[in-house]
């Protein structure tokens, strides 16, 4: 069905060189599952999709990391966070592996695990865009969430809801075991963020996007504009010269889709919205990097297979699949 | 998630002072169960999310009202009408408590109940907003059906679909036990008249839209336009200086979102669609009451709570519960 | 509900004047049931429906053919062809009675059957246009495949995903027993062909909607757009001046909406979207007829109420049926 893209990505080197990272990793929340994900992707056939159909070149260790060999002996919650240093020290080597794919020019697909793995990523990637490029990358954040709690305005202490307050700088924290180790180099600039398909955000958060003037389209603006009007205005934002990491929580879409989630929200994208948004992301040529996360298929058993298959359709649209 | 709303009423003296109404009635069609609308609404929250998320003050008296005291001895089938005076009855007593709500400058909530009841709380605004700016109402109708049969009209007799005609004048009557208590000052007029959502219209109402020239958005509008420019054309209709009454049938969403109700369609609004025409109405500042109607819980059973649900949706989104 | 279309058609002496076709026809595949469709479809109460509702003065046979009597003793296949002569002798009996009725003005509806029987609608039609006006007629075809394929590009070797191939005459055969009996009077313009709904193509059938310029809106494009801004341009390549035959696949609708189908795909049109094309086109005026095809009531037989429901409001609509 599928064939090669015909786009010609603007910031890689090559069009076919795929570095592949899957993290299989629950910490950041607190719903056993989620870290198998992965496999559950991976056994859906998503990496032999992108290597047979849009003919990549896969660098994947085979690997799903669980990081078990990291965990801490003790880790108590610190200022109201759950698993600081377990979290911290994950997100570490996810950053220091996605950076040095992506410092390579390689595309870098990251396959969640919770969202709080996102503060490896996407620190990775900005790491590396800054030393090719001199310059900031962009992060498309789609999510029912916006993720930008920090330690104390968060109410669970869970903390993938907190990834884009350490990631923008929002929350800090001088312990290098603590997420003391994110450095200016991996910081993501509050301007250089877009939200898409929020509809459940803490007070807090509100305040948060508000203060900061935070680019922020929610399911009331895709009812209003559509989401063709919401992606030109939202690809607009960011501009055609920037690198973009696209950040993709499957709780975006309605639970109607995409049932096996930790915390879905009614209310939330189409399949086809999914899909619309990934193939626009993949038209402008300026993906680097992509995460997809928080498939959880123990949850909602009977709706994984439909949540395994919408989040490799998303990775299969992010990458360059279409339908034309 | 929610906080207080930030829109200043236009028509109110207060942004925080709202009236409750529950009205437990079912007498304007043939399915039990309508009656048990308010309390379930009631018992999933809603009253406590308007006090505690949205920051209302509300004046409710703490009763759903059945009306069992004014049920008449007789009531016979009168110009095709079913319970003709227990009806107009009890639309008698709605007009009036909501009369003295809007009166008193309060926003006034009502929760049906069959959209019979309708009768009572247009009535009751439009005399209270006449008597308080010397001006018309407009009210938007949400529903799948116009609910504009006169009684000779209708195939079935059930009052719940003329509440429109008798509210307009369309249909007249002279018995003061039979709607011959609506008076001048009660009444809406057509061009003030705007409906949404419309598809199952009967022949006769087809005629009557046409011949009086009554704005109406079919889901066909809806589906070429998008929702958001149908709000927009709506509204404008409808103008910046007019206070808004907005009756939403719960029937207007598609029976996959709303499937407990007494006369479902297919083809109808999407949760969002719903949720997005409360926010609009909301946005204007100009909304003086609301209904929520014709939530049936005990059919379909299985779909009752998310029926339940989709109602304290549409009744936060048109207090002015927002996403961001 | 409904009432007599006002729409006044361009291309046919009469408004009312319809002539149906039954095709109890499933060897353009390989999955029994939808044979069984005809009949469904009318024991839903289609005919009626158009008879009494819509008030059409219907000419049909009172019978579902299922061509028993033409089936060859052997029937192997031929350049990869599945029952290749028994699809051509079928088609070739369609082609000569829809020729009949489009001939003698009537507007003509064809319920098949699986979607290789378009080869004998469409070639039935185009000689009567031809003959009665001189000119071509464009074709909307709207589907989750092309249906495009040539026995060579195909994979399946079935011809219910041949027959623009045969019909546009990118597929030829001389063998008047497999397709020869289609003559140049009986072809299709690839210039006057729109598709409508397209998730699913075959990377052969990618490559010859490309060369030849077809025009096709997928889903992608109707998240883009929207329904009513893809119907404006799909109407716009059209022109006013140009008959219209629609053929319409029940699986261009989501599964969700119709999963009794031979061959779904998640990813496709709403209820309201199908619904809203039918409409469309016929508020052109230049109808001249319509199929329904592939829907298979034996397959997902909890749906197939749901399906029949749907096509049967296909037709409806696209007769003339609207919602205000
Ligand atoms: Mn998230
Ligand atoms: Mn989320
Ligand atoms: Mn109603
Ligand atoms: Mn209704
Ligand atoms: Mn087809
Ligand atoms: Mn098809």
């Amino acid at each position: 069905m599928t064939s090669a893209p015909s786009i010609q990505p603007r910031f890689l080197p090559r069009r076919d060189d795929l570095g592949v990272v899957a993290v299989g990793f629950s910490g950041g929340q607190t719903k056993a599952g989620v870290d198998a994900a992965p496999m559950a992707l991976i056994e859906a056939g998503i990496i032999q999709q992108l290597e047979e159909d849009l003919e990549y070149k896969v660098t994947y260790d085979g690997q799903v990391h669980n990081f078990s060999e990291i965990l801490p002996a003790e880790d108590p919650p610190y200022r109201n966070m759950k698993q600081p240093k377990f979290c911290s020290a994950v997100t570490k080597e996810v950053s220091e592996q996605v950076y040095k794919y992506a410092k390579d020019g390689k595309l870098v697909l990251t396959l969640g695990g919770d969202h709080s793995i996102a503060i490896g990523t996407i620190s990775g990637t900005a790491r590396a865009i800054r030393e090719r490029f001199s310059r900031e990358l962009a992060v498309i954040w789609v999510d029912a969430h916006a993720d930008i709690n920090t330690p104390e305005t968060s109410e669970s202490g869970n903390i993938h809801g907190m990834p884009v307050a350490f990631l923008t700088g929002l929350a800090t924290e001088d312990r290098p075991e603590v997420f003391g180790w994110l450095e200016p180099h991996h910081r993501l600039s509050t301007t250089k963020l877009v939200y898409i398909g929020l509809r459940d955000i803490d007070k807090g958060e509100k305040k948060i996007l508000k203060e900061h003037g935070i680019k922020a389209f929610s399911m009331h603006d895709i009812d209003r504009h559509g989401i063709g009007k919401v992606m030109d205005m939202a690809l607009g934002w960011i501009g055609r010269d920037t690198p973009i990491h696209l950040s993709f929580d499957v709780d975006a879409l309605d639970p109607m889709w995409a049932p096996s989630t930790g915390t879905p929200v009614r209310g939330g994208l189409t399949l086809r919205e999914g899909d619309f948004i990934a193939e626009c992301v993949a038209e402008t040529g300026s993906l680097i990097a992509l995460d997809l996360v928080e498939v959880n298929p123990s949850l909602d058993e009977l709706g994984a297979s439909d949540t395994v298959r919408a989040g490799c359709s998303i990775v299969r649209c992010a990458l360059g699949d279409t339908l034309l």
